[in-house]
């Protein structure tokens, strides 16, 4: 029944948040797009999802009172049994905030939040590269290194919805500055500041193609930009995806030897490197994690691409019904 | 009902066997204790262990096939499904043994196998300093490094009961070999063999009441000797268990953030020298560990001592038989 009704999937992202009616197949029959900035103040956010909830349930011919129900996924941890989120990671003056309530009134109908990288991986499980697995980490590769849990179909939490940072699981001790203020954290060395802190090493110390096409950027570094030049064959680019494999692979093998999953799904903007470093991922996780845990992990790329958090919000809403 | 019947709890180590009869209280009411050499084989191990749990029933005047069960913590990964034992850590000759099915022939009564720091968690969550704890992680320190965790009571276990190598999470990659062939795990700097590493550095490096200890005892170091140099203000002796409280804090920050626990709880024989240990420990998760993740962990010293992993094995009896 619920699983039939349209739902509505809302993605807080960093640039834009995505609002996709999502369909009991885990399509999205429609997205809607907002930029983030727009959406700034929990007021004006609140006011914005609420509008174009509404008119994404017009746009099929229901109110959205009859719509099963909003799930929204936040880049930070909350508190989901409260539906309020404790803080925003990169965005300011979001503190305890709680947007259930005020949404459902709103709306009327059942609203939910969680931490965006646990809807990514509850979509994954559900509709993705995670299906069938009975332990399900997932990870995500962009500015932040974030991580979620679901096991036998439910997400793992935490007692205060701060679970799953696997992006500050500490690799080197003493090593590099993390943004969360430790040192050696995954995310220092495999998200994009880390990225780009040892592409700027590799340009400064040797010419080649990764350097002209800094250059050209105008030293505008992306990660992409380095997988540009890792496609032409430049080896200081290709160097610099096996040390971010490398550096994964780490932070896997102490996920598969504390966690013992059956499957990883990596996804995230980074992730689209994934020919260039999955190579040294893989073979550092063949190399050290222990026997038992590793024949049991199989590491995968994720399928569902940018709609993953859109389709995992969904999900969320579907598994309070069923309950 | 069950609960109250009486129950044997086997803890098997690496030196003894100790085989208790556990009250429902918690209460280890007699134990002996075999030396693990005699058991070395799975026939000896199985016919010494049938013996000694008839002979522990007959003390308090009941059969065997009276027991509640019997439940044997196994120092590695264990099929608890099929009551297989995969593998021994460091006793050869152990390799996908089956134990439930014969310990049940010949005692007439259920009986449970699992890891044994699975079992040293569980009992200190059901009696001991995790008592309350919804999402309890076990840690014990020793020659090897363990891990176990307790979610709303119940143990998770991984998709092949090999979770919760906590000892195997990799703080400083490339760092020192570890006994599993990886680099930097926790255990190669704070399990027994990195602690003696230290101590032999330091013993070479700097004359004081540390060498002289070492000297005195024939260079048999252990980490019982470097505590007592502690005790008398040796700065060597000091500096070492410092360095043990920086590295065990590096490796909570990983767990704290991607768990997100209430509660840690610390035991093994290395634990004794918790007060030599525990500042540097708790400084290195205040200053790194994520702030919301932080504040809900406390990490405590383990309270049952020696008996947590008899009364562990007894409460996965009892947990059978409440389902």
């Amino acid at each position: 029944m619920a699983k039939r009704a349209w739902t509505v999937g809302v993605d807080f992202g960093g640039t834009a948040v995505k609002v996709g009616l999502v369909m009991s197949t885990g399509r999205v029959h429609r997205m809607m797009v907002i930029a983030s900035r727009r959406l700034a103040t929990p007021a004006a956010f609140i006011d914005g999802i609420a509008r174009t909830v509404r008119s994404l349930a017009r746009s099929v011919g229901v109110q959205s009172s009859q719509l099963c129900g909003v799930g929204i996924g936040a880049p930070g941890p909350v508190d989901v049994a409260r539906g309020v989120i404790h803080v925003l990671v990169n965005v300011p003056g979001w503190h305890e905030v709680a947007l259930r309530r005020p949404l459902e009134r709103r709306l009327k109908c059942p609203c939910f939040i969680d931490n965006d990288v646990n809807l990514f991986t509850l979509g994954e499980w559900r509709f993705g590269a995670g299906r069938g697995a009975r332990a399900l980490v997932g990870l995500t590769l962009g500015t932040g290194v974030g991580g979620g849990f679901v096991c036998d179909g439910a997400l793992y939490r935490g007692v205060s919805g701060a679970a799953g940072e696997l992006g500050h699981m500490i690799i080197r001790a003493q090593g590099w500055r993390c943004a969360c203020g430790a040192r050696g954290c995954l995310e220092a060395y495999v998200g994009t500041k880390g990225i780009l802190r040892m592409t700027r090493q590799a340009v400064r110390k040797r010419p080649g193609v990764l350097r002209t096409m800094a250059h050209e950027a105008q030293g505008r570094l992306t990660p992409e930009l380095v997988s540009r030049a890792a496609q032409r064959g430049d080896p200081a680019a290709r160097a610099i995806w096996e040390r971010v494999g490398a550096s994964l692979g780490i932070g896997m093998v102490s996920v598969i030897n504390a966690v013992n999953p059956d499957r990883i799904v990596i996804g995230g903007g980074v992730a689209k490197a994934w020919r260039f470093f999955a190579p040294a991922m893989t073979q550092t996780v063949r190399a050290q994690a222990m026997a038992i845990a590793q024949r049991a992990a199989r590491i995968v790329r994720a399928r569902l691409g940018a709609e993953a958090g859109v389709i995992g919000a969904a999900v969320l809403v579907w598994q309070h019904g069923e309950r």
